[in-house]
């Protein structure tokens, strides 16, 4: 079947997440107890592509959880431009699925010979990333076949909450946890409903995914997904960016995904819908509210889940849909044009 | 005449960059020095739209030549969340044209608390921005009346690349920036060439806008023009993002702009040249070199200009570009759809 193997993976993300929840959870309490007590001034993370998203989360729960400031990384400043910047006293972490995307693995380099602590997230413990850096955090999703990654970008979600559990200090944050897999399972039963509204938007060339903080990722990913796999130039922006500038752009039945999530998102994110609809736009909405649900012509009710931890559920209806609009346009997901399992940049 | 106002605007700007760098490079010089005593362990740059794509070449140009770690802020951290990241020993430059993003005034205001020291960057010595930064840098721009930013974000560019020189104490990067208004009137003289693509491309209702490093601001800028004001679905994505999964979404004929500056760019960015070439694209060239050129279906030549202060001249084709663009698709430039001048978003 076209498809299978991505769509096979996708619907491993419950026993991923419980093996990682098993495997992991006990190191991970460790580092950060070690960590807090050296806690770094700042944190760079350092990614590509999908796990750029997942660092992307990162980056907010780090913020707002432990006020430490976060930045992604710009790896080209090393890789091209040559120059590493001071990184003492921060803490550098490289997400790499493969662990083998040369300008990460340059970077976290960089950061150790700068005197900056560094964690490699990755799904290969014998990988170029795990031997650059200091700490290794296993993604233990198997081995991933499918081009666009889906099963190791949910697992770097959770290596990240927890790792920002642990160093918080948290343990009932970190304890919730245990609640994602069947809350992912549940995400799954989604299917029967993406596929009809897969049919429905086959003819679909470009879209707007949008949402603010935490899941602002879960945009990123799901409109990465739609490019790669459904070849729909889909581009996620924050609700702020959308109102300065691009929203413009949606005229009359212009398609806009929205994923809103419970808590203080959840009033702003309810502007930006209103703003939506009285523009004319054709609205995909994943949420647990009713509210917004009825709001949109196409309603994704997905369960409840703390803002916090809702990227972890909410990314899957929308891996489904781009793997079910590829189906639905001829193509096949499992070989979308022009990319290989890792990718070689400098 | 429809766009006459942002048309006047673009044209502006070699007068907007002579005023500034007469009126404002003595005291940025001063500015510099003071900082260079007491240099920060990491900038956060806090803007929405244009700004924010100013602030994304600011954070290139802060970390290559002054090997101080810097990031694009996540103002919602502060206005949604309502935490604020230990800021102290850090610089926070707020740039907001209008300086009444009330995020952006949020942003720095929670910085002054946490103890960082803050620079506003703004259009408006008696703004709310100017009110609250510790320093405020002028963008004597002259009132901008067009919805698109475009004489502002120039002069943006101009501040953040005099203020790196200063702090660098680079006499001669400082001084080289005289040639600036020079360069961009001559990058003006695009237009006829302009004109033409715009006919030829009027149909076109997606694309992606690609260059990597200080560019990246570039391509983002032009991106959110064509989509501001031509309603064209344009992600900008750097090369090496673009690599890592979009670059599926090109297929036969699909439009790609590319901005090609000299330096280290050059090699990884004819290398994407030629995937792009491979895969079908249609493509926009927007560089100095002509093998660059000779490669693209739509060569724009622009002046050598070194990498550092190429995006000031380069983005000034694709602001014609955008602009262009909607009058050939019978659009008004300036009253994009939807849009104010001063976006409210907490």
């Amino acid at each position: 079947m076209r498809g299978g193997v991505t769509l096979a993976e996708i619907h491993e993300q419950p026993a991923v997440l419980s093996r990682l929840l098993e495997k992991e959870a006990r190191g991970i309490t460790a580092l950060g107890a070690h960590l807090q007590r050296h806690p770094p001034a700042a944190v760079m993370l350092a990614a590509r592509g999908s796990s750029d998203n997942a660092a992307l989360y990162g980056r907010y729960l780090i913020e707002t959880r432990l006020r430490i400031p976060a930045a992604l990384a710009a790896p080209s400043v090393v890789t091209v431009y040559g120059t590493t910047p001071r990184l003492r006293r921060m803490l550098v972490i490289g997400l790499s699925q493969s662990g083998r995307s040369p300008d990460i693995v340059a970077y976290v380099e960089a950061a150790n010979a700068a005197g900056a602590r560094t964690i490699g997230i990755t799904n290969d413990a014998a990988s170029p990333l795990a031997r650059a850096a200091n700490v290794t955090l296993l993604l233990h999703a198997g081995r991933e076949r499918g081009i666009a990654a889906t099963k190791t970008y949910t697992a770097q979600l959770c290596l990240l909450s927890l790792l920002v559990a642990a160093l918080e200090g948290d343990r009932s944050f970190a304890d919730r946890h245990r609640a994602l897999p069947d809350l992912v399972a549940e995400a799954l039963r989604t299917e029967p409903r993406i596929r009809a509204i897969a049919t429905r938007y086959r003819g679909m060339v470009r879209c707007i995914v949008t949402s603010r903080g935490y899941n602002f990722a879960t945009a990123r990913e799901a409109a990465l997904k739609l490019k790669e796999t459904g070849y729909i130039a889909a581009e996620a922006l924050s609700s702020a960016d959308l109102l300065h500038g691009p929203i413009a752009l949606v005229g009359r039945r212009f398609p806009v995904i929205l994923i809103a999530p419970p808590g203080p998102m959840r009033t702003p994110l309810a502007s930006i819908a209103r703003r939506l609809t009285s523009q004319g736009a054709r609205m995909i909405v994943v949420s647990p509210d009713a509210r917004m649900l009825n709001a949109a012509d196409e309603p994704v009710a997905v369960p409840a889940v703390e803002d916090a931890l809702s990227p972890h559920v909410y990314v899957v209806p929308l891996q489904l849909l781009s793997l079910h609009l590829a189906l639905a346009r001829g193509l096949d997901p499992d070989h979308p044009r022009g990319l290989r399992k890792v990718t070689r940049v400098l």
